[in-house]
């Protein structure tokens, strides 16, 4: 069922009510009508598409639960609604894929507004503007919930079923790269946290900047189909649980192992400030950083330098080596000018997987 | 992200840890590995599939919040899971199309344990087997929550393009019909409701089989594709919210009237038992019950016998004709054999669209 009328839960009549606040039908018009390949969107029993001859579908889904994925003191319903979408597309991207098509299902408590709603969706096509992205939304779910707030999003992509790049391909010898900066993510959110915490502590101006990449991340959209279309990138995952952790995935998916050295890891000055500000050293914040939906990627050896130079010219963003893959023997490592050790997913204990903002500072 | 270790959430280590109790790796192994289409499935950034050549592909979601749209008082976990994949398969079919691949989300309250999950998917395969469908489930996405459980259901259908039926193309003259017979799912839930609420009320065991409505209702896939490849059924849509609601959603998709005739409505013995029991006018039942799942359509008036004696021959069931559709300016009508009056939406006041089980009796 899309958007029909026929979704409105009882509970939910003091929000959505198809005759009086119609919070469907201000979905449906929020929307430009048409989308490439759409033949119904919301309002049928389902939405109906044509996909492009000769591709692939690309499907992924993500929720978020305020107060464990999103935070109202933190961000605005505008800033969710991007972050969201950006982080489905950002998994399209990761499979060289172009994203198309979102469903949107909503889990709304009575205290929310449909001005709320209105925001949110808002911020879903803020996305499209400003990543350069086109993504349809086709249908979705309302419910009513007396627990939190629920956005969740099923984003669907096409890609080229010959230039689709899985986790598994990374072979012995590719170098480990990645698009981009890293750690800012997790540095914007802890300066809200000890903020939250403690009043009188100043987020430094110098690191305004991972405030806006906890808030608006923006996956690398253009930069993956550049990645995928090269031919030279055998393995791709995008960053949302930390680079230790997605680095790991790579390795085990492709049956391989690498290393990561520590002091090639691209880092901005902002985040270095706020690493600073937070007693944090930079390293940590780096390999474990999550939501910064750069990609990590392995790459054949020779090809990185010309490949770099051209992500460089055509996008303006960085790809930089920071180790390489060996064989799976050999295990995963991390190397700093000090010593060599084994990579671990630094997880929940200490740097969490998409953590409750309100368990960290 | 698909059910790859990556979404594990911070606060679901008691249920879900890759390490120990493998949840994603449960739900991966329960799954039978490949499944037409498919190129990868869980495990990586997305999922991607081969579509079919020349086929159009169907979308539908349908999300269910514990307390609201399920009750554990009432259904078992592996009922949850077959009911949920019915509902949205009902959508596909009743555009006509055929469901090939699910995604499938949960929000987890921490005192959900890993065997419940089980039974749920549990449901799910057993869904294939009971009604003959093959949804291979290629992702999806687990979260805790501090709420209730939520389980959200994105459903992936292939169509024919040239014989996908929408609810617009409902024409004046058209006959209205309905699949099955209607009532039984809102009879068996009340049921279930007045026993909680007094616990010497009897069930009848006449009426039993309006429980086995309730709780696990069969889509109607294989008529739904005979319906829609006889090219006599010019609108159709499932009856998820009630014949009366959903009869007036093919109205308005398609600009027309209609009437139902009340003496014509197909309501089985056991529904009538059920209605006597709770004292509830049947005609009340009949066109005011949700989650039907039985297919309502508008048929060429010449049609009609012809094509109810093929889905008889071809699946046994049976196919009613329980009005006509007329031009716009006669409106919506119900037909008793004592007064033609306006027909309702009976909604919420009365019988709730999706209501909260604990809200009725």
């Amino acid at each position: 069922m899309l958007y029909a009328p026929t979704t409105i839960r009882y509970s939910m009549t003091s929000l959505i009510s198809s005759g009086e606040f119609g919070l469907i039908r201000r979905i449906r018009n929020r929307q430009p009508s048409g989308g490439d390949g759409v033949i119904a969107g919301i309002g049928d029993d389902a939405a109906a598409v044509l996909p492009t001859p000769g591709t692939a579908l690309l499907y992924t889904t993500d929720t978020f639960v305020e107060g464990l994925d999103f935070d109202l003191d933190f961000s605005t319903w505008p800033q969710i609604g991007f972050k969201s979408m950006a982080a489905n597309a950002s998994d399209i991207a990761a499979m060289g894929g172009t994203p198309r098509y979102a469903l949107v299902t909503l889990c709304l408590p009575s205290r929310r507004t449909p001005e709320e709603v209105d925001l949110l969706y808002e911020g879903m096509h803020r996305f499209n503007e400003t990543c350069g992205a086109s993504v349809h939304i086709i249908g979705g779910d309302l419910s009513a919930t007396d627990g939190p707030t629920v956005l969740s999003i099923t984003l669907i992509g096409e890609a080229d079923p010959a230039r689709i790049v899985f986790r598994s391909g990374a072979l012995p010898g590719d170098a480990l790269c990645v698009t981009g900066d890293i750690g800012g993510s997790e540095a914007g959110l802890r300066l809200l946290l000890r903020r939250r915490k403690n009043p009188a502590f100043a987020i430094p101006d110098a690191s305004a900047e991972t405030l806006e990449k906890h808030r608006t991340p923006r996956p690398r959209l253009r930069e993956a189909n550049l990645l995928a279309a090269s031919g030279n990138v055998h393995a791709m995952i995008d960053i949302s649980d930390g680079l230790s952790s997605d680095a790991l995935h790579l390795a085990e998916n492709s049956h391989t192992g690498l290393c990561i050295e520590a002091d090639t890891l691209p880092v901005r000055t902002a985040t270095r400030v706020a690493a600073e500000a937070l007693g944090i050293p930079i390293v940590d914040l780096a390999l474990n950083s999550g939501e910064e939906f750069e990609l990590l990627c392995a790459v054949a050896p020779d090809a990185v330098s010309d490949l770099a130079a051209e992500l460089m010219a055509e996008t303006g963003v960085l790809l930089t080596r920071i180790g390489f893959f060996t064989t799976k023997d050999l295990g995963c490592l991390l190397r700093t000018p000090g010593e060599t050790r084994p990579l671990v997913a630094s997880g929940y204990e200490h740097f969490a997987f998409h953590p409750s903002p309100k368990s960290r500072s």
